[in-house]
């Protein structure tokens, strides 16, 4: 699993308790998952489709250090599914793992899109050439 | 179920395809799941524990006005347990749901603390009167 | 008069004194009145006009529990009156009263457009069906 | 009446019809009173009192630049009383103006607190030497 | 120079350390300017192409009152060059200044665009008609 | 250099003219560097002194993804200098690069703080025991 996107916590993520706050948590970590799934897919156009069940193992306060990583686990014809942790750089203790978050490919009009691959990249031989905003094809820079 | 908070969904909560963003979803819920526990256990130091599964059923759009349901559905020595619902006003379509919001109620040193209650008020006869930034005692006004 | 939307105040929330922002309040009452407002007149394009005098009667700190009241008053041609108070869920405090919040109903060039409402809907039996951002015609599910 | 702060109306600032958003107004122009209060009356601790009757005269749209303009019209015990204007840089239209705006002085238990003063300064002769946060004095520098 | 937008320093503009986050004062002081070559180049659509190097002189704290000052310093063919200092309002320290910010105007395919002017204007003589959103003449008023 | 911290770039992060806004990219790598700085010098009170110059080579829009990388060029007495660069994950355009962010260890009083390291970690054998919020020493988990 590798850990990416580090969030240093402030002020504005704590709830009224002083202590992080559950629902930036989530946020986070959602918004990690939809990266992960544009560069496994191809696709600008995901979205979140399944949580499973989630554990609050651990608090953080302000001043912490959190790091969010993932892991593909399957890859359904439309769908990929994933694994993900958030944890305390500093204690490395877990905040909360997830098991399985399942995020769908979808075409331009919004109906799940057959993606066609069948396990995880390590290269960025994937991203779409497409933008999202204006549709204009952008190829990568050598 | 009595659905309480409202959100009308302005640009600032969209993600990058233009759809409701679920990590802001997730973020509302949490935020009014953290007030009907408060005011259920009569004690302002909670905390998210355990969320059970999520399917995200609908979408929204900018400019869709969405509501938020919550029930207690059990409750523990030292926590409470609430079903939840996000749906969307206008079309009635539920947008995510949860069975299980698990929060529980910590003492001042962040152990879990037994609150005595097994059933839901409806009247705010729980409210806890010692204010939580300042401790200070503030008695309802009549 | 009803109470909606709730909102725990937290370090966001807060003016450089440490009690809760006046600028913050007025957001969150002005938003809570424009969701009134599109429920009563059964139409997305509704703008503030026009809010009498505000006095803040009691403030609040990080922690607190607020919640946000309207009731409609006057329904004009073109326009609709509210009655807002902002109080304190704890101490039952009323925080900020607004005699009145004027709305008004737009057509699609934003001008104003009569509505046709002379009374209080306690159902959702206006709803708009035409989606705010698409144009697009949905129905209520059954 | 001076003219200091300016805005560029950015997405995060419309509501969900795409124009800027009432509630973002409010906001800005408590803060820009709260400032000047506080260098007319020489103390951090000041809290909006009154809000007079608004109008909402014009709209405001993405990409616009926005000024916001106070002049203190009188002076009270322990409080001061602003007129208030926001305008469209560009067309010079008003977007809402404020006949009275009041703020009172506070001084460490939140009571009301005399200041002394009775007449408008251009000069930053008032300024509060006690730090909000810390209460350490900090003299100008020269 | 004109020191014109203050801000007030509140909770969310903190770091976890407690003082000024040096990314919120970046992003004002590029709020401003952009601000300011709008106004000096006559066109909404400009962009930050470069910024000198910028020397953290001191901190602030919650509480603390900031002000922004701007000065045009140089006009190129397509480009204006500014001069930028942020100080507390209070000390009056400098807390950064910024030898050079250099924006460019672009035309409507994001090509930089002459611009034609040579000098400052102290008044509002440039200000664009056409509006950045909707491409509507808009004259000024009298 | 190592590229952790990822964005998606949201209608919040955009400027009026709907490309990515400049003030919130410095943002983002301030945070960053903040971090980088905490794990390198073992401290958790490290501040922003000195950024170099900056030049804007490529813009960006909504639905982008971003990446930021850092590395430590040199290592100061009290201090610590890195190379940032920020870069679209898609096309791998570079969109800004800094020579220099030159970051300061602090002691309990605000004071420069000698570090005692010379060269850069690849490990987290460097983290602060003792946390920022409540002094607590807290030690990693094996």
């Amino acid at each position: 699993m590798n850990f990416h996107t580090r969030k240093w916590v402030r002020p504005e993520d704590l709830n009224a308790n002083g202590t992080l706050f559950g629902g930036s948590l989530l946020r986070w970590i959602d918004e990690e998952a939809a990266i992960y799934a544009i560069i496994q897919l191809g696709n600008f156009r995901v979205v979140t489709k399944f949580i499973s069940e989630i554990e609050f193992q651990a608090s953080a306060l302000q001043g912490d250090l959190i790091e969010m990583g993932l892991i593909a686990t399957q890859f359904g014809r439309t769908s990929i599914t994933m694994r993900a942790v958030v944890r305390n750089m500093i204690t490395r203790r877990v905040i909360l793992s997830i098991e399985k978050l399942v995020f769908v490919s979808l075409d331009d009009n919004g109906h799940p899109k057959p993606h066609g691959f069948t396990q995880i990249t390590y290269n960025r031989d994937r991203m779409p050439t497409e933008h999202p905003a204006t549709g204009a094809i952008r190829l990568p820079e050598r």
